[in-house]
């Protein structure tokens, strides 16, 4: 997808809702394990309520992965499902050299028809780059993320002063640009989104903590907000998991429209 | 597995080899093509031909995902191939945060029985945590690596002076000890392998950069090895593709012979 194809989505829907699929075979109605993939049925019920406000699905590989085999077949099936209009996200903070990067940029892009990636910046370049070689394909790099871990190495302050992940940011811009990347962003403070902003102006930020991690959508919207909207925020729990019921799509959906009506008004206010 | 038994190992076959097992479809010998299970086939004759001189085997795990669902199950079935006393790694550079970590954890120290996980360290200590909760299993963490890249961050000097390298094999040492923690030191250079090794005296290090990747294995072992070994040493495309041909697993042992036979020598030399 290209980055003039998401922003009129977002405009569409009034809505920059990443909704994240982080599906738990332990957490879905047991109802559904009778059914061949209960996965699959649990997320394209999600999807069916949810996609009239969101912009972006965000499997977390994981949830996946820890299925074996038959994970990887639910995951393929969620991703035909999800309608072409909509961004998808890998989550799946890869990273590796060179040869291997490619291979894991051909299972996520060709393979799976992905739009992005999750990419964590620790290798360096040659374990970014062939990421970006792929037409209309996205890296989500890890800068700076909202869990209690990432003040052990994100902020810690090199020689010239900067923080680790202004280094990250710094340095990734030579290798890609606000078409084809775009940064994970941690929500927990909104001082620190509007420092991230002043240094990469026109990138888009995924937001990964609303809701369960803590952070403040208003926050976010006032500090992160650029021209293009430039924000993609993910809720996952409160969404997916709103209801544990018969009824947890429907539920899903209503808390889909809360967050996009919330971000109708946030739109209008801070897109300048 | 303990590290009292991979001691038992390296003393056993006076070797410290590790293989790699990045077995590419596109590279291995096509008459194998028309089996059920290609890559599990010609897994199945290097493990058959190299398991007398390897301690370790260590599939990267990208080549596997990138078959998709079928790649998952040549890794499983060359998982329960692997002579139960050889240690195993899934280098799969996995780090989210809490409980997608403790995920991952499960998929490959529980669902695959895998010994030990390479994992990246950007997201800190809740990303690398979860994996040192399961008994006799390993955390190998990327420290040193040895592609172009990793002049990008792991080099940066922090305001204290020291590489973020250092950084990150000082703090962990807070989360791991040396017998569930290993670190990835890449082999491009000695004098920085005795670096590492000075602030890190008891760990193992996983040194992937042997062989195609361009380093000495005399260079390795003079400024690595420890009173226990202290190294695993890494070869994958010079053993697994000696030949393309119907004697593959044949040229795979051959070379896997001589990396041991060196290693032997090394052993006497060096380990004190």
């Amino acid at each position: 997808m290209t980055k003039a194809e998401l922003i009129a989505q977002i405009e569409k829907k009034s809505s920059f809702l990443c909704v994240g699929l982080d599906t738990d075979i332990a957490k879905i109605p047991s109802y559904l394990h009778s059914l061949p993939d209960p996965i699959f049925e649990f997320n394209r019920q999600i999807i069916d309520h949810t996609a009239e406000y969101a912009v972006a699905y965000k499997p977390n590989i994981a949830f996946y992965e820890a299925m074996g085999p038959k994970g990887w077949e639910s995951l393929q099936r969620t991703l035909e499902y999800i309608p072409k209009d909509i961004f998808t996200i890998a989550d799946a903070k890869r990273g590796d050299i060179g040869n291997t990067s490619g291979l894991y940029a051909k299972a996520f892009f060709e393979s799976m028809e992905f739009d992005s990636i999750t990419v964590a910046p620790y290798m360096g370049v040659d374990s970014v780059k062939p990421f970006l070689e792929f037409e209309n394909k996205w890296v989500i790099l890890l800068a700076l993320t909202s869990n209690a871990g990432s003040h052990d190495f994100q902020l810690t302050l090199s020689k010239n002063g900067k923080p680790l992940f202004q280094e990250v940011l710094e340095k990734s811009q030579q290798w890609g640009n606000h078409a084809n990347m775009m940064y994970v962003v941690g929500a927990t403070r909104g001082e620190k989104i509007a420092e991230v902003r002043q240094i990469v102006p026109d990138h888009f930020f995924l937001v990964p903590g609303v809701g369960a991690q803590g952070g403040s959508l208003e926050e976010v919207a006032r500090y992160g907000m650029n021209k293009d909207c430039g924000l993609l925020v993910n809720s996952s729990r409160g969404i997916i998991y709103a209801s544990s019921d018969g009824d947890f799509a429907l539920r899903a959906g209503e808390e889909a429209k809360k967050l996009q009506e919330e971000m109708k008004i946030l739109l209008q206010k801070y897109m300048n």
